[in-house]
């Protein structure tokens, strides 16, 4: 059988092209290798988001519609979501009684995203505790590997240790999770800086044709090159980086002809543009296809977590057994 | 319909006689007048007991054992085993959400507890959001009335403020859960200290006649009584305290026996410990006639927990509806 791995996104907005790139086409390329279970975490946006669980659904569905779109195929893949697969929230109980406050309170992230979201003060439990809820959501699989970027290498050390201390107590039941880290460089946003949501900077998967070519002519290329005859310096250009991930078979022409002058910044943007909405022509209209299609996305989302959870019972059975939980029932 | 009141006890050890007076005779006049559940807290227990999870099964045999042979009677009460009952556990990832973790960190209890129990490093996420899951266990029978000690008001205060932020920013779901005080006075230990399993100075409903017996030879009377000819002082002595919780009725003519020196402390005792064990004797052999049927505590236990499931799925629905949570499934 087939190794399982577990992944999940957050349903917190639109996807761009650096999901894409970064995970969805990683996903693609694991879902014919592994049994993939993908999760929409939707308990982990609460614990951030608590307040406007009412954006919930619409984002659950939009992502599934966007997942589908690039590619991820619920007949290779077992799509969850994370509510409707109870397991999840009884391993993260169980998991909740034997880690330790002082291990949580460590965590930088955890600190970070509350003085970013401005709620030090009222920092809440769930979100304390959604490194938690993240070892759940990978141990309940009993992944060995998962794949997530460098920056989450750290969160992956929580559910390592979170493992290690289960197996310790009780049995040797959970493999200790690898960092399976994704090979696709990162994009920038169109400013420059970190692809965001909220510095407003990213090129969605939803946007239009003319939403990407304004967005595209918005990015910031060599400053030294004033006029197009000047040579340009690719390597510090923004547009050149795009083309680096986006389209490597052109990229030693794209680099000679902006050295050389023989294209300009508006002409080289606009074959940019071009290029990254011939990407996404295909993603945009079945994505529009899915998202008029909500009863096929909830069908998907029903039975993929079904599935999990049955999947899932057997971890269950055998955390209770080592804990001698096993009642006559 | 009746009103609904929850109230649990953790499976922890054997119950002593200040449990069978001060709660189960309570529970007993609460099981004709409303619609009780109550709820063997096994996730509670592992809170503290995450390292014993293998003494669970026998302790949640026995308490189950002890409440039915003390008059808990399933035809009246509903009787559930909080794991086996999962919106408990639902409702307290919801509650988990939006409670600061600042509210958990001023709890006084939790703090003395890890004194305590010498784990104040380790105390654990699940032990410090253990008023978090007791708010759930409440709220999830939308209990008006919780029946609890004077001592454990505080607590349910917590409850009352999760409630009425929940209700703030989602919805008006939950009654503000008030104290139902039980009227029945504690009392001591043998040794005169706070009855306690730690102090080892209490009488079990498990005990037999004779460990009632030396136990109650144990106890400290007047300390001015040298001699069986000097005035007694009852007010000052456990042994008296004793005949007030259980034997009112002739509360004055022990008083008087022992202020007129009628009656020495040896013989005071023996009376007492054969009143104690008259009380004692059938709850004991039913105590063992259950611990020999464990298949039948087993299934009390299951349809039960069934029974509530069924009726707590309502709160979990209009809890989903009030967070615009309601998927489409």
């Amino acid at each position: 059988m087939k190794e399982a791995i577990f992944s999940g996104m957050r349903p917190t907005g639109s996807l761009h092209i650096g999901h894409y790139l970064g995970v969805l086409e990683n996903w693609k390329i694991l879902q014919e290798n592994y049994k993939c279970f993908f999760g929409i975490v939707d308990w982990h946006a609460l614990t951030t988001k608590w307040q406007d669980s009412a954006d919930l659904k619409a984002y659950i569905e939009e992502m599934l519609a966007e997942w589908l779109s690039c590619g991820i195929d619920p007949k290779k893949s077992t799509i969850i979501l994370q509510s409707l697969v109870p397991e999840h929230v009884h391993l993260h109980m169980v998991l909740s009684m034997l880690t330790p406050v002082s291990w949580l309170e460590r965590n930088p992230t955890v600190k970070e995203q509350a003085r970013e979201l401005g709620i030090e003060e009222q920092l809440t439990y769930g979100h304390l505790g959604y490194p938690v809820l993240m070892a759940a959501d990978i141990l309940i699989y009993k992944s060995k590997k998962v794949p997530v970027g460098i920056d989450q290498v750290p969160h992956l050390e929580m559910t390592r240790e979170i493992a290690r201390r289960f197996n310790f107590h009780y049995k040797e039941i959970f493999p200790e999770p690898e960092a399976l880290l994704a090979e696709f460089p990162k994009l920038l946003g169109v400013d420059g800086r970190k692809m965001s949501k909220s510095y407003n900077n990213a090129i969605y998967l939803k946007d239009d044709e003319k939403s990407v070519n304004e967005k595209v002519a918005s990015m910031i290329t060599d400053p030294e090159r004033i006029k197009k005859t000047d040579p340009g310096h690719p390597d510090v250009c923004n547009v050149f980086s795009y083309y680096g991930v986006l389209f490597k078979s052109e990229l030693f022409q794209v680099r000679e002809r902006c050295e050389k002058a023989q294209i300009g910044c508006v002409d080289c943007k606009k074959q940019l543009a071009k290029k990254i909405n011939e990407i996404l022509e295909p993603i945009r209209s079945q994505r529009n296809y899915y998202l008029s299609h909500k009863d096929m996305l909830w069908d998907i989302l029903k039975s993929g977590s079904n599935s999990a959870s049955s999947y899932c019972k057997n971890t269950i059975r055998e955390v209770y057994e080592a804990m001698k939980l096993n009642y006559p029932i």
